[in-house]
């Protein structure tokens, strides 16, 4: 019996130990756990039957109105995303509804004096691969053929990026440029730099800023992320930019409060259509986010509570790995200071570890979900979203993840 | 002198003591007054950081999930509506929006297997008039046709109706079935039923059938309506109709909870792009909602509350338009017995009465805005919203209507 086969076998009788347990553990999605919800309880008391109603406007927010949300809401999530409150829109709980919302309006209605994307030819979209699942499922329902570029420890190449954007069809591209989803990566100074100063050949061309991640750091020493806005505006391209963050990983993960910015044009035109699709989004909850809050270095602060909740379960994560994984040559993956994800490639791997964790009880983000129309080329990443579990089931899930890697990988190469 | 000229002699009297009063008064929109802001205060009580967070199926509605609506938010509104839980989807603060998206679903998707809207010739679509003016803003910017269907004392011209489906481009229509906003008027049920038959010739028609004052009744005598769903399945039609209401005139105008109906594959389709759109509404607010009223028996005897607030001020408005209009062969008008509003037509002088009543600081509704493209042929029509002012406003603003009617009335007739 070879060295490989002996482990191999060693390995499946762990593995079939795992399996016996009867586990039922989900790391598939970025779902803040338990503990974290009880965080923000105290916010549902800022707005009780004998609070104050009126905004600093006046305006009553139980009442109809206020298209763009409460000033002080707009200033508040202003300052997160470093623009000013004037170009800030307050929005529901969903910053996806948003992104959805806009690219359904530039598919529809166009922007820039050129032809909505449906009465165009061919539209593509620019997709840094790993990417965010949900963000491609809106461009392919959209018929946005997609086109993948690789994404480095940098943030998105572009070399690649700056080649692409020669095609008059490449309409936009999606970003996730703090602690990407799910690389972890946050876009380095150079790289946003060259993002806000492209010129692409589409006049209708848009960046989809999601900074979902914007204060979602794990300790103090974190990454930090050049104001695109800023940069942009030394090239006369602030219009190219949407940006959109929400609290739905800081207060309420199904009533959070979304935000979306943009400058001149662009956000007239959003305005536009919301003045169509609404008269207001709901001002009572972002009331109770202001009071709550205070301000942006309100946010910064309550975000440490979170990352006193996250840090020991990336530990766990990032540990496991480093320590049944660590030189092996068998994968790699990114240590983030932040974000909801840690991402493990393990080339040829991705399908079979998966069905190994399923087949055990452990859920995972299907194989390929990372890459526009589900399809990992190299099927080798998986997303691994530490935040819902518990440290105990952490444990359990990445002991077993790395069991099944290291099996996957011998009866690959056997 | 006739007696014309004095009786405007008169009247332009009255109207400068009116002027010289420096009013600043808004009948333009129906928004809730201050005093029904207050009727549903406690339902913030019900949920503050010490509530139980579970949904009846175990879900915590502060968490991500739950697409369609907490499954009691679904039941209680699906009460309201009269169709099952199951054919029911609660969405954010706004009915407006939901309508805003299903036509921009129809416009860039379509449906039964028809060409979406966008890549269609001509799209056009029914709007009985009056009608409400933030519907035709929906369909005017979507590019779509708007064929004016005249409104009868029993609701929509079905004569005409039954004509105009025959046309193949003719893709839908607008309902406000019940308290028709601006006319107050609810179809009658054979009215509903003709609706209910219609075999339209573009297999893609849609019933937008926006049941905003389903529970929005003044007293105890009020209008029925006839389940439009029960009528439909009849004829195999009840795919054509998506229904929609929303809390914002029950509980918060800017923060209630939005409705919508559908079944069969229509509902399908709605599910679908919104699994796209978003992973959930805010299931906190609709956990509220169902505290607060428990069910639709709670929804319908809180609305006695509202009635009870709005009833004196209908009065104010039907009252000083028979003392001082009555019989005059002057102005017309319905009397509802729910809803928002009340329509006054007096032929050829809506402009002219609303600039008179906006120079002596009273705000209406613009002339033609409850008509397509704002276009009103007889220019006749005014809407009258009641339910901002106090009553003690409102018997001047009324008063004032009055005169401003006659002086218009008088002035065209010399």
């Amino acid at each position: 019996m070879t060295i490989e086969a002996k482990r191999l076998e060693e390995l499946t009788a762990r593995y079939e130990e795992y399996c016996a347990r009867g586990l039922a553990l989900d790391m598939s999605r970025g779902k803040p756990g338990p503990e974290q919800l009880e965080l923000t309880a105290d916010m549902l008391d800022c707005l009780n039957s004998h609070a104050d109603f009126k905004a600093e406007d006046g305006m009553d927010v139980r009442n109809y109105g206020g298209l763009t949300g409460i000033p002080e809401a707009r200033r508040m999530f202003g300052d997160v995303l470093g623009v000013p409150a004037e170009n800030v829109i307050v929005g529901g709980n969903s910053s996806l509804n948003l992104m959805f919302d806009y690219i359904a309006n530039m598919y529809s209605m166009g922007a820039t004096g050129c032809e909505p994307w449906c009465k165009q030819e061919t539209v593509k979209f620019l997709c840094p691969v790993p990417g965010y699942d949900r963000h491609f499922s809106i461009t392919e329902y959209f018929g946005i053929e997609m086109v993948r570029v690789p994404m480095n420890e940098d943030g998105p190449d572009m070399d690649v990026v700056e080649q692409l954007i020669r095609d008059e069809a490449v309409k936009g591209m999606w970003c996730v440029p703090m602690y990407s989803n799910p690389g972890g990566i946050t876009y380095a100074d150079e790289t946003v730099r060259r993002l806000a100063a492209m010129k692409p050949r589409a006049k209708d061309f848009r960046l989809m800023w999601d900074n979902a991640y914007c204060v979602h750091h794990l300790s103090d020493t974190h990454d930090m992320l050049l104001n695109i806005f800023d940069e942009a505006k030394k090239h006369g391209n602030e219009e190219h930019i949407v940006a959109f963050t929400s609290t739905s990983k800081i207060s309420f993960p199904g009533a959070g409060v979304a935000v979306m910015a943009a400058m001149g044009k662009t956000y007239d035109d959003i305005v536009r259509r919301l003045s169509m699709q609404t008269i207001g989004y709901d001002k009572m909850n972002m009331m109770r986010h202001v009071r709550y809050f205070k301000n942006a270095a309100g946010i910064v602060s309550h975000m440490k509570l979170h990352a006193a909740v996250l840090r020991p379960k990336f530990d766990v994560v990032l540990n496991t790995l480093e320590k049944h994984l660590g030189g092996k040559n068998m994968a790699q993956w990114h240590r983030p200071t932040g974000g909801y994800f840690v991402s493990v490639d393990v080339p040829g791997c991705a399908t079979e570890i998966i069905r190994l964790l399923r087949k055990a009880g452990v859920k995972m983000t299907e194989a390929g979900a990372p890459f526009p129309y589900h399809h990992d080329p190299e099927d080798k990443t998986m997303r691994i979203a530490p935040t819902y579990p518990s440290v105990a089931e952490l444990e359990q899930a990445m002991e077993l993840f790395c069991i099944c890697t290291e099996i996957a990988v011998l009866k690959k190469s056997v």
